[in-house]
């Protein structure tokens, strides 16, 4: 199986890159948290020179330009990309191939792209597919986020010391890779380089599952609200922490989910057969085997 | 299904109780956290006149004379109880009838003896038929806690405006309830009443089940761990906050699951279910289907 490296590339940047990755036009498409984040961060760095946001929203992109995060903007995703150096897309999973097959054919040639999505696979395969001769595709994953989303709740240091997952692939250009990388570095991101499989099964156990799991136990207690009524009354504290993130997005959730199917099936079914472990140790009354679950358990969490 | 009532009493208490529920003898068997912030309370409340400890730790108890929690200590719980106008028993769970039945012999008539543990059926069931003529017991939980134990962690605010979940029966004497209750909400707590059995499916709902999820989604990602090396290494951020409980006291968690095994069993299953339609949604691409799980699961969690 697959190992990763942290933190640092396997490929060295050249020290131009590293030093001063400038693209003097770039296109960001989807002007939200992550994207506006990120322009905000390379136009103070001075490593952007004009900046055109594509979007559906004409009131984000207008809030955009006040905030200083575009230059300019368009709904047009092929007149938006026109001449960029460089294109960032920063739209739900699910339509990231939509956008980028409206995008290639105005695509200059030396261009690179990039996304920013929570799934890889699926994307990097298509998108390498359909990337014209001497147009760079790079699979990049910034793991950083808030419970806010769009323009207005972008700022400049959401990237400073999280990470950003890259995934190369065999069809990669060393170049393109390098630049992106340099991009991320400069936006104070750690660099972890994964394959798109391995990235995949990384974020739906460490991700997409405790989703799935907060969206259950939500409901599960609204079930049983429905036999005891006041239940939920009590979910205070510690449960309310603990399924905070049942309140995110069901519709960026359900891209997620479609685009990332197979591994979190995958790991459904492993945490499936670890629930039904201790229900069936607890209906046995088999204490011994459960301590041994729960401190299994403890000494994981402490050791993270 | 019984209904809960919140923030009152259905018995209304006397001016007296209400206002000044002093007890001149109080035992504290188990002077932890829970135990030692009640004692610390009431002590500066001038509530309480002597305070004994009971317990097993020689440390543990003479740091609680030292930090003023305890006037005196004792390892035997006969000894210990002699006397005493009021009982507060704070052990784990699975402890508490065992040193009821030490303290029974030596329990004067008058006193009243409660509990603060996180499961009552059982608990509340067995005291009652223990107890002597003239004796009264009161089953109680405060829903309140740190990630600490121990005499040090206690502080006598930790109980303020947080809940405390009486159970009184069809034998709870009047006066003992009364007492008790005025004894918590002097301790800043909201009274909250209700029947065993509702609140150990409450409980097991928003407290122990969320606990199993969590020992269950650490194992499961350790078990991935072994197919991708590394993937515990991304448990940051909401990962991290999500399975913070699963770093809980195996021991004390091992107690809560065996006194509350049937509700707590109910509630896995409820889960189960919940778990099984999102993945048969998934597996089966019913994309409508899963939004409205995802939806449902947002509606509740935001109105709580």
């Amino acid at each position: 199986m697959p190992k990763l490296s942290e933190g640092h590339f396997r490929i060295s940047m050249t020290a131009t890159a590293q030093e001063k990755p400038y693209f003097s036009k770039v296109t960001v498409i989807g002007v939200g948290l992550i994207g506006g984040s990120l322009a905000l961060k390379m136009k103070a760095n001075g490593l952007w020179g004009t900046v055109v946001g594509v979007g559906r929203s004409k009131a984000n992109l207008e809030k955009a330009v006040e905030l200083g995060v575009i230059d300019s903007f368009t709904h047009d995703v092929s007149e938006g990309v026109r001449g960029a150096d460089l294109v960032i897309i920063a739209v739900p999973v699910r339509t990231t191939i939509p956008v980028l097959k409206d995008a290639v054919p105005a695509l200059k040639i030396g261009a690179i792209v990039t996304d920013v999505g929570s799934v890889k696979g699926g994307i990097v395969d298509e998108a390498e597919k359909l990337m014209p001769e001497g147009v760079f595709f790079v699979g990049a994953h910034p793991i950083a986020g808030t419970e806010y989303s769009g323009v207005e709740a972008a700022f400049a240091t959401l990237f400073e010391g999280r990470r950003c997952i890259l995934t190369p692939t065999g069809k990669t250009s060393r170049e393109a890779f390098e630049a992106v990388g340099a991009l991320w570095r400069a936006a104070g991101s750690k660099l972890v380089e994964m394959d798109t499989a391995a990235h995949d099964k990384v974020l739906a156990s460490v991700s997409h599952l405790p989703h799935m799991i907060a969206y259950s136990l939500v409901n599960s207690v609204a079930d049983v609200d429905g036999e005891i009524d006041g239940v939920l009354g009590f979910s205070a504290g510690g449960f309310k922490d603990f399924t905070r993130i049942a309140s995110s997005s069901p519709a960026m959730w359900l891209d997620i989910c479609a685009m990332n199917r197979d591994a979190l099936l995958d790991v459904i079914k492993v945490f499936e057969s670890r629930v039904t472990r201790l229900k069936t140790l607890l209906q046995a009354e088999d204490y011994t085997a459960l301590m041994e679950e729960f401190e299994r358990a403890k000494r994981v969490r402490d050791s993270i």
